[in-house]
């Protein structure tokens, strides 16, 4: 818990504040006072029974300053029940991961005394969202003093307000002390060291944490592609076999890692409770809307929207949509070609320096209209799939990341592919790749971290000398610091990093027998990445909820699809090579057939390896069955001991009708 | 349960008889004896609480019949927690699957009075099998009367003397009236009807069913590709569009139906109660052997196997075996190309009816060997597979699956890879094709059903005549059923019967686009398929333990791949059709690379249909949810209530220190 903030209650005692809810400076007074009673009502009485309270008064340094924020905590009991509530995983006495349970809680391990610092920062304000997201309409028609804001009983009252705009934010805050520790072990020793990952979870959450453990990782895993490659580079080997080898180690390499990584996300996923943790049912996203009606799975009432109507927006509009993106992503990519072949016709009428420098100007161009491209595409696809009116947050991310991905695919490497298979031009490949590559790994560091970052910083300041001219380095009181982080902007999740990992991936495997060196700039480009996202989330952000998470998701899909399209387009770029042409100087169909079968073969090698390489560790496999047997037990005898009881209290007759029903006995 | 067989039990109460112990004649009276009293003695005290009885002395008629046979049945009641304790799940009042359990028992759809028709025999029988299974050793050191078998506390008893050859062999008996009423639906009605997969799921359990479930839907799959094969046939066309266009539909809809048959068994598993069941902790087979140790899941002593030593059995011998194997049957392979040449000179020479007739022979011939060889190596794989020490069941299932599979395929796909690829005579594959599918279907119907109908019918009419001469159709008393029964071969589960399914499936698909019938034939040998399976359950062999089955398991994935493998060669096999090349007469390049561009078009065609067509029906779907979010309503539900209980008891204390330890509070 984070000492020296506190708020008092209403009656006087006071709590730790963990969540900042910020309404709209006008809703109306009727709907705060009902919205606050209903976050401190009993449990029993359908309440969340929460400690809530609103940021005091004479905080309120200037006018313009929202008056309307709250700050939410809770008794450590009450976070201790929302911790079963919401099927915690904790460290048991035996040295595995159990969910947690109120009656079992001294068996835990690092429960002592009332379990005070049993639980993180990060696990109570999880907590605390998940209780103020199941705070449940009971009977009321609508939002008090809002009467077009329906309500019935059972939606969840944080997301109408939500979607109906009165809940501006809700964000946990910051512990400075942790934030400092953590920020200094993270990214500001200069030295080389792994990622906190156990910190990162402890204070960011498991999201979070495996986004991290999974950059470290695919850094790693590059350095033997990196360290094999820069031979080829430097001393220009372009021999058949060398070739051909180093392609087919990479490809294997591709997969071998990614199966490994499902090893170790596994393995982390089980140190941090969220391996076995099971799925709370779906509530529907914010956003969605329908007709009222009764959901088959709950009975619970609550709006339902027909799939096929969902569907229909989904191939009559999202799908034309994307293919009409990717028609003008297209159409860019042929004026870069023109605006490339015009620059080689100025660079060769008079080649000077400057002509020379020319030479890279129409790439650096197009490298940033990707950049710009990929953006816009990036919203008018979130636009699309929230008008597509999924049901649940996980179809409408799985929807959003498929629109992405096949648009930032294309995007990103249609014009390498054009040059690649088209112009057949390895030399331009090269460049274009080298190019590309770099600018646009300097782009989104710029975009993603530095601006935002020397923007919080300007803004800081002027809140700084604003309010506390005096007390420069000292802790800021708390409506100070609640107000510099409700101005901060909004971590959007690992959407875009895993991306931009994606994309990465993509230059590395997709032409890697081509540019060897692509693995090495990838590595540079991680290590520096691994700074600037870490210093984006200390510095930049307001603090993420945490997320838990098993794994990496449809990401490592995404990622065994590409090194899936990396075995095709390898061997079609190594069956094009010179080199490997001159070895069937008679005839290209032999030497198309050897590609081929070497294409299938890779992929068959893929294929087994995938089935062969199991995905859990042994060792947390055997934990995790030791934990299912033991609970299979348990229930076994629990449902033997409750089924003799009931039984006996009618068994006597039972006893006799038993034998005698067998109808005549017949004896021979 | 059968009516008019009964048995008396020891204190004078009748049962009827479910399951037949056939002991070794020669088994020592102290064990055999302690054996008894084990599985009669009551739960508490470790037993299995069944009911057991020797088969009555004055019923064995005849001197060299064996003495020791013990039928075992149980009360009621006993078999209603059996039913819970293997997870049983039945039709609630609500029409859902859940799992019985006994204190909910009235709840149950088909629960009337004392449950007597509530479970069915072959149910009743599953369960007689698991209490014996899980009948373990209490403080024996070994097996009364035979000090050399080792017992230790947890052994599964019956395991243990089956495998030391006490135990002869363990049957359900046959219900005779409902098995006429079976067979009667099933295969004696000579007209098309489908099949009666409720009443086979009833009387031979789940994953029988299943199985006729697949075989039947097969069937019915291959109906369109045997209707537009036809004509292709019949008028020999051989246009270049037609072709592909075959082509193509025949592999997409392999994916397609492979895609709809997992939601088809999705249905059936539901609605026989199979699909949501747990897996109880897998059990050692009855043959693993190692040194005592202690299972690091269940904490059990049990038997001991290092990994790396079944690793060195499985990659220094079975492997190279499996090799050795591949490489004699292409050995034999070429002889019969040889004998092919060879009978073909003769021909050539002085071709006559005889000559011509002669040119079959060799193919016959072939596909005779190829029979021998498949039937040899079954044996060897499972032999080896036995030997590689592997400690579950499904474990041991895989290894052996897949050897006999890699074999199996090559050893009958060989000769027409060779044939289309190597020698490139399309009507040579055809030919052989033909003989090969019809050859080893006749063979197969006759070595699985038709000869062992046979002998068993003169086994049953000599054992007819010397017990009662007089009573000829009447019903046999219970201790010559017995007899009879006990006689009768055992069923060796469903493996070779979806064996012979995957390798029609390979007919027809490998080289659907050369020869079109293959699927009419099919269709055909599965309609007699369906009836001599029908009638080898009924009366050829005794009646199997129900194996409770959600789907069709590793079938699935080997189907899978076989349609994978179908696509690459029917796109190799169109490249290389004239009427192809014709139309790329100036290079071979363009056209193979057209082959290659549609093979990888297909191959992901029929990966995005995996991924949209979901596996499991909407509705299915939609109760497996409802079911979850009760449980877990439930369990919530439960542990507030504990965990509110809990802590109220020592909540005093508790409620001053939550306020109280907040540090000092600080206010602004």
């Amino acid at each position: 818990m984070q000492k020296g903030l506190s708020v008092s209650d209403s009656d006087g005692s006071t709590f730790a504040p963990l969540v900042v809810l910020e309404l709209a400076p006008n809703t109306k007074e009727e709907a705060v006072e009902w919205l606050l009673k209903r976050i401190r009502d009993k449990q029993q009485d359908g309440g969340a029974e929460l400690l809530v309270e609103k940021l005091s008064p004479e905080d309120q340094s200037t006018e313009k300053d929202n008056p309307n924020v709250y700050m939410v905590g809770a008794s450590m009991r009450r976070l201790l029940f929302g911790a079963e509530d919401v099927g915690l995983f904790k460290e048991f006495n035996d040295g595995t991961m159990r969910s947690f349970t109120c009656a079992n809680r001294h068996n835990f391990k690092e429960f002592q005394g009332d379990g005070d610092s049993f639980l993180s920062m990060a696990e109570c304000q999880y907590i605390i969202k998940h209780e103020l997201d199941t705070l449940r309409a009971k009977g009321e028609a609508h939002v008090p003093g809002y009467p077009k804001m329906k309500l019935y009983p059972g939606k969840s009252v944080i997301r109408r307000i939500q979607s109906k705009g009165i809940l501006v934010q809700i964000f946990p805050l910051h512990e400075n002390e942790e934030l400092k520790r953590l920020s200094f072990s993270w990214y500001k020793q200069f030295k080389l060291s792994f990622q906190p990952l156990d910190d990162i979870r402890h204070y960011f959450g498991e999201g979070l944490a495996l986004y991290f453990a999974f950059l470290e990782y695919f850094t790693f895993a590059l350095i033997p592609m990196a360290i094999i490659g820069i031979p080829y580079y430097l001393f220009d080997w372009e021999d058949y076999d060398k070739y051909t080898v180093f392609a087919g180690f990479n490809l294997v390499w591709c997969t071998v890692i990614l199966e490994l990584w499902k090893r170790l996300s596994a393995s982390l996923a089980y140190r941090w409770g969220t391996l076995s943790r099971k799925k709370a049912f779906e509530e529907p996203r914010p956003g969605f809307h329908g007709i009222l009606g009764f959901n088959p799975v709950t009975g619970r009432e609550e709006p339902l929207y027909p799939n096929f109507k969902r569907q229909l927006r989904i191939y009559l509009v999202s799908v034309p949509f994307v293919l009409l993106c990717l028609y003008l992503s297209l159409y860019v990519m042929m004026i870069y070609f023109e605006m490339e072949g015009w620059v080689l016709m100025i660079h060769d009428e008079e080649p000077t320096f400057w002509t020379g420098v020319l030479l890279f100007i129409p790439s650096v161009i197009y490298a940033v209209v990707i950049e710009i491209m990929n953006l816009i595409y990036r919203y008018a696809a979130e636009y699309l799939t929230n008008w597509e009116n999924h049901r649940l947050e996980s179809t409408f991310q799985n929807h959003l990341v498929l629109k992405v991905l096949v648009f930032n695919f294309f995007n990103c490497f249609a014009s390498l592919f054009y040059i690649a298979f088209v112009m057949q031009d390895m030399g331009l490949l090269r460049q274009s790749l080298a190019t590309l590559l770099i600018t646009s790994q300097i782009l989104n560091q710029i975009m993603e971290a530095f601006l935002p970052y020397w923007l919080q910083r300007r803004r800081n300041k002027k809140a700084h000398r604003r309010v506390i001219k005096t007390l420069a380095d000292k802790e800021l009181p708390l409506s100070d610091q609640v107000k510099l982080e409700a101005d901060m902007s909004t971590y959007l999740g690992t959407f875009d990093d895993y991306l931009e990992l994606f994309l990465l991936f993509g230059y590395v495997s997709l032409f890697s027998c081509v540019y060897p060196l692509a693995a090495v700039l990838v590595v540079l480009n991680n290590v520096t990445e691994m700074y600037s996202d870490a210093l984006k989330m200390c510095k930049v952000f307001k603090r993420p909820f945490s997320e838990p998470a098993a794994d990496v998701g449809v990401w490592q899909l995404a990622f065994e699809a590409m090194s899936v399209i990396a075995v095709v387009t390898n061997c079609a770029l190594i069956g094009m090579s010179p080199q490997v042409k001159s070895y069937f100087p008679e005839s290209d169909t032999q030497l198309i057939m050897w590609v081929v079968a070497g294409e299938h073969l890779l992929l068959a090698v893929k294929f087994i390896l995938t089935f062969v390489i199991p995905d859990i560790p042994k060792n947390i496999q055997i934990k995790l069955s030791r934990l299912e047997f033991e609970s299979l037990e348990a229930l076994k005898k629990r449902r033997q001991t409750q089924g003799r009881k009931c039984w006996r209290a009618r068994a006597p007759q039972k006893r006799i009708s038993d034998d005698e029903r067998r109808g005549q006995p017949f004896r021979y």
